[in-house]
């Protein structure tokens, strides 16, 4: 099994490459540096609000420190000449265990918003995952031949309308809902209100948003116009375990729960019947002070027992990182900033520039760590805490 | 049970409709904003006063750090639509487990004093407790409605002086009387000391300080002129557990015991009548090195065993660091600087900003904490150490 | 018991009439005031010879972190009002359990010397070590009246001047032999060469310095001239625990091991009849990275088993580090830069700025902690590593 | 036993005799001196070269901080007159425990390259491994009488050309073959790559690069010129254990492999025939959050278990880092970069330096540490993690 065709150059000669040596973009080695590039061209505001946290932003450095503070054991003189990241999700192969966490609103950072996203995710074999709080409707950015999709699902009041999207998810091609729980009402992001920052921009999934070519094909049935507070705050408080019961029976979409800290948690969502659970806290951006999200995956694996997979996201910046989630027993990654930060800093082209730095490191880093593939990597491969 | 009628506008939205949305107070988004806003208003004595501790601070640090390196583990899915904040202290129901510490002298912070920072705890809803050494009487400050009231008692060498205290606080409507034990002799502070700092200000319960608003009704018993450090040097270091029975004689209020740290003094503190235990090192103003109050919390609680309430002060600015002292056991946190700072930023309304922020992150934090109602919050809602 | 005369003024009263108000040693509020007070009236050479430790000067810092780490569980309602910080050091009473440590060359600091120091601390009725590689010879520091002196040992190859040396410390009025060894090269001190510092000043104890107000009186006599690499050189790196018991023939005084950090040396040190254990690491200044003298006491104490005095130095500014240390066990504490800082801030005056500030620290400590006494301080007031 | 003559001078004495008292290198006090000196005397590419590791450079800063971790308890009252730094690697004697760790292209810091290092090594009695990488040719770097030499082996795809160069090594004396195991890819060093770095420069062991003093005897087989990218990325990723043996089937020269953190590689290496385990990270160049080297160095050595001999490179600044390093079970250290720094700063005379300050620290340490021979260095000479 090889992921990389024999015969194709290494992954740092084809960078060299593919992109044009004199740009910026070009010069970014790590997300760090796609970092600083895209809050260079990005507004003040949108900067704030993908760099942000809720209020003293501890979980958000957290999340980062986590993956900061383990350590690898590698192993050696292992056979590492062919590089294989390729796993599966839910059944479904993608080309690395790194995916495109659900942000809102990527029109906020690049006017292509999640087309861009989308199509580079797909370009890589990546799952991306769609918001429901998209700039783009669902069905624009999903297209037959882009790739593995999943629909990040926020429920809304409206049960009606929340039944539709799901429909339209199932028939936009979308594989699994990802239903999103840590968010009962919104954390209070003191960076963003600073600067009297909100998110007032339109909404791809709700109503007929003017001047956004992300407008729903005309034969569709608008939406109700909503904003994001509505959205969020006037029934998600109420949210319950029975509700996952209500979704599963609307949409024959396997379920993921994603927001999970707590091991009783996972217990309960395998037990209500989540084919994922997806270890949390909204990239630092709900409860401040939250565990890390590392730093809760065992506890969750542990509870899961095999019966489901677990994802993780928050602090997710170098492909590396993927394999300390690994060998702590994740399926996969999710990363939200990171891809943002290429989408700022070059569009669809900087979130290229962001899949092939992490796919590099990743690869590199499995060829370090002697695990080829991905099935190697175990918890002996760390130390510390 | 809910805290807050339904059909009003969700705690955010208050906030921006009662505030001048020019000034500055309105534009402060924490406590820690409304601490840069009171330093600037304040003259250096004051903010001297208020926010340092003594000798190397260590134990002023810790106190906040010790809230800070705690970590949440939300659990999700919990209806949390209705968010109750309310819970009783000693029996008598309070808004919120948030209460205001007694601190000394509230004039020189502001000219409007306790009358100001009671008044808003009263709109609050949250327990007020007043200092011994405050600029305005006893008697001035509590009004039969304006909320729940304790006294916190220095004793003097001059008993008879106590005595009158106790009866003006019975005769005035305290409901509850707050020893302090933890100032034997008075902490050394330096950050005052570099000023030539000296608490010679007017004090309502002493004498009939001139100039000052705070003169006791004029059929009263003027009290002997007395400074802070005479009150406090002359007769308290030889303060023991025996006097805590003859107080106890001298008035029927329940009784408070402020200052405790060490689990065998807690159990004393009970054995010796006190219905509340109130875990504090003053603030990190005494004996600097002692332990973080909150980390002396949960021996205190176990010491106890339930038979009498458990609360602790020191190091508290956030609404959240509620949720983290009642996991570990306390029945409320009180607060001394976050309202000091709220009252040097703008006075009365300054003090009820500090209120709204503090109540909102509560709220917010329930939420997300998955914990509606406070009796609802348990250890393993923490984890770490 | 008390310390201080009843009707006294309080320790900070007294330090306020005591020192002139316009001078910068009375505005000098702690040992950290002193040192900055200190290293800019000394030339730049005699400070980096005092703040300075060996190579990175890691065991320097962890010194006085491993007090910072430490912290206090206070008892209260104890009655404190006779605060008594008396002890014994082998048998003879002092008035504080804060010593002053050996240090080489006063006269590097002020033109005063070990004269000024040891009359402070005679004055303060604390112990005086003084060093072999004194300014002053031995015989004019001890004055019969003084207060209690003890002479550090340093052993020559010349053995019948170490004996000279000890029949003079025997006349001269010196109480006990604290021999010091962990010197049997010196410690690499990069901070004194990088201004090609050496210790090219008159030593009391040697020779007949010319220019030096520590001339050996006319009839004694004179000792050959010697400097102090060729002293601790020479021979001290032979020294062994066989010349232990040649020391103990050589003089009738009790002998203290200055020097001990392993718990099995404490062991050799008793079974070789020293009466005291000095634990240390000569001030950061020897082996770097050597444990901290504060980390390394608990297990000296216990292996000593009561069967002698244990001390520690290394790291002591605060009054409260001597009730730290005793908490784990040690008699006293000694401490050298926190006195050779009041030397250089202002000579005799200086040293007594220094201990008025240590025992005002002490004093209100032991008030804080709710130990009136030494003899109450014990391992529960401390938590934590 | 003794390594220095009697009646010699003490070390520090030589070192102000034998270097320039005007000159900077004279000046030079430690490592770190030499760095700075180097670093301002290198191109800055070279010094991005020689200082940087891989990625985020955690594993290069956390070797560094394992070291300064660690505390040591030391012995007293030793007999230290004679300090005897020799000890044997794989039976031969070396004069230090401290010796030159592999690293390439020497030539990019001093145009006299390894042939100035191995010298400085040889006159310090100190192993020197030799890089395939080396800027001058394997058989030009080591002289008969130069002192001990290994050499370090990269694997390349050409077996022939392989056998050829093991073949080479034998016949110019080195004792025995470094097989580096942990260089599947190269790293990704950022810091290199920020200033567009390759590595382009003669490799004395491949091709006849031009305009190099290092070109092979006229006589020799010229060889393949060759990068070392291609050296590396060709054919090593596929490198496994079964290797190991036709390496020892191809030299009658003992095997020691470097580049070991896991115990169960350890376990393999022995019973693949390795007479030396050597833990690395590759100086924190290769994957980066690896563990540190020391603390991988316990586990390794249990593993070992005495059947073969245990190195540990990365992180070692000081002479005393040896005794960290022995007192955990290695038999010797290996630095690279402290003797680049030694280059870098004044070619050979620089090289010359650095064992200088290397060897006093470390005799000064032992002295200190109570253990005269390095048989006595023991694991309860430190404590703490």
């Amino acid at each position: 099994m090889t992921a990389r065709p024999e015969g194709a150059p290494p992954a740092e000669l084809k960078r060299e490459v593919r992109a044009d040596p004199r740009s910026e973009l070009a010069a970014a080695l790590s997300v760090a540096d796609l970092e600083r590039l895209a809050l260079r061209r990005m507004p003040p505001e949108a900067g704030d609000f993908v760099t942000g946290g809720s209020e003293d932003e501890r979980t958000l450095a957290d999340n980062a420190a986590a993956f900061a503070r383990r350590r690898f054991v590698p192993r050696v003189l292992v056979d590492v000449e062919r590089i294989d990241t390729r796993t599966t999700l839910l059944g479904r192969e993608v080309a690395l265990p790194i995916g495109v966490a659900p942000t809102a609103a990527h029109g906020l950072v690049h006017p292509d918003a999640e087309a861009a996203t989308a199509r580079a995710a797909g370009r890589a074999g990546a799952m991306f995952c769609l918001s429901t709080v998209s700039s783009l409707p669902l069905d624009v950015v999903a297209t037959p031949d882009d790739g593995p999709r999943w629909f990040q699902l926020y429920v809304n009041e409206d049960r009606a309308f929340t039944r539709r999207l799901l429909e339209r998810a199932e028939q936009a091609g979308y594989e699994a809902i990802v239903l999103t729980v840590d968010l009962p009402v919104l954390g209070y992001r003191e960076r963003e209100k600073r600067r009297g920052w909100s998110l007032d921009v339109p909404l791809g999934n709700f109503g007929r948003p003017e001047g956004s070519r992300s407008a729903v094909a005309d034969d569709a049935q608008p939406e109700p116009e909503i904003d994001l507070d509505e959205l969020l705050d006037s029934r998600h408080g109420g949210l319950t375990w029975d509700d996952l019961d209500s979704i599963r029976e609307w949409t024959p979409l396997p379920l993921v729960v994603k927001g999970i800290l707590h091991p009783d948690d996972a217990r309960l969502a395998v037990e209500h019947g989540a084919k994922g659970v997806w270890v949390s806290n909204h990239g630092g951006r709900q409860l401040d002070r939250s565990v890390a999200s590392l730093d809760a995956l065992e506890g969750v694996v542990a509870a899961v027992g095999g019966r489901a997979e677990v994802y993780v996201d928050g602090g997710v910046r170098r492909g590396s990182d993927a394999l300390v989630a690994l060998a702590l027993g994740a399926r996969a990654v999710f990363a939200g900033r990171a891809f943002l930060y290429g989408l700022g800093a070059g569009g669809e082209a900087g979130v290229d520039r962001a899949f092939a730095i992490l796919r590099d490191e990743l690869e590199r880093a499995m060829a370090l760590l002697g695990t080829p593939s991905l099935d190697q990597v175990r918890r002996e491969h760390l130390i510390g805490q």
